[in-house]
């Protein structure tokens, strides 16, 4: 079955639609509208109305959205509306973080297994799971059906490593080390640069105090 | 001192400049042209050096750019030339990853305090930081002039927290919160939605197989 194609700016947003719809559902809220969620999301309603109709749009004229049915949709679309397990690489302070962090199973994935090369921490246990040896990491991809890694490794080993999660089966790289992935075709790769983000802040905080001292 | 206007694109991108340069200076290399950081960064050459001419342009015909040069250049537009302090609200899992990243120093940016509401987390040590108690967090900002505060606190508490933090001084705000936050003019936020991307990641990971299966 094919899916109908979404625009990747649509892609882009669809995350936070969900993220959205969540609130609600938690707030007990059964229907909403475009009006509605046009408050809440600062975006035109006419912006999501569009947005909402590239995926079938599940809005009915003077009805609004089924909260429920509209995040399920979305969920499908993004392919968490079942369970996807997910391997972290590296069990320093932000793959613990990560494997302690329980939002990621309400949307839809699990962390299976964190690895980590240093002897002194396989066996260790993190988040539940137990800290396996990088030996091990093959067949686990292999015989799990694993797609995705999260790499939260120094960039020093990160090409190398993403190189051998490709050979291994992986197609989905969670990239925290602070590099850019060069990776073949048909591999995706989704970056986390936090010293990226911290700079942007920086500059905009920085362009506040500059703007005021001109004098 | 009015700094030239740069344009929000290019701010997106300065960051990266900023990484790709310090990259450069790990390795030794003293000059780079666009050609070199067209190679390495995936951007054409002409849209380099139209980037880097809106701040002011150090390439020379012929000799291209002297690396410390320009990076210690954008490392003045980003405001990070000089020592930033900020702190850390939460020490849980993220928190603790932050405070002890070693990579934020390098970037200009010093972790001068983490604070928990937690009375057993308190006088714990982190990243070589005592946690403090909250009630020492509006002094502690007055004191020492903090313009940055990380939130790395469940949403609940997040939209509450930012008011008061606001209030204290604090005019940049590192969102880790999974919620959006609404700021007076003036403030600034900066968001990372970690489990959004992960989603990002999912949907795209997705397609793939999906793509593969069509029969």
């Amino acid at each position: 079955m094919t899916k109908k194609e979404v625009s990747p700016a649509v892609i882009q947003r669809l995350p936070r639609y969900y993220r959205y719809l969540e609130d609600l559902m938690d707030q007990d809220v059964e229907r909403t509208s475009s009006r509605m969620l046009s408050e809440i999301m600062n975006l035109t309603a006419s912006q999501i109305r569009q947005d909402l109709n590239q995926f079938g749009g599940f809005g009915q004229q003077g009805y609004g959205y089924n909260v429920k049915k509209l995040h399920d949709e979305i969920g499908k679309i993004l392919n968490i509306d079942k369970e996807n397990c997910l391997i972290i690489i590296g069990a320093g302070n932000l793959g613990k973080a990560l494997a302690n962090y329980d939002g990621f199973r309400k949307r839809g994935f699990r962390i299976c297994a964190i690895f980590d090369k240093d002897p002194g921490l396989t066996g260790k246990t993190i988040g539940g799971l137990e800290v396996l040896s990088m030996d091990r990491l093959e067949d686990f991809i292999k015989e799990n059906n694993i797609r995705i890694a999260a790499l939260c490794i120094p960039k020093e080993f990160a090409r190398d490593l993403t190189d051998e999660l490709i050979r291994m089966g992986i197609s989905g790289i969670w990239n925290f080390a602070h590099l850019d992935l060069d990776v073949p075709d048909g591999i995706q790769v989704e970056s986390v640069h936090l010293s990226e983000s911290l700079m942007r802040l920086s500059y905009k905080v920085g362009e506040l105090y500059h703007n005021g001292d001109e004098s």
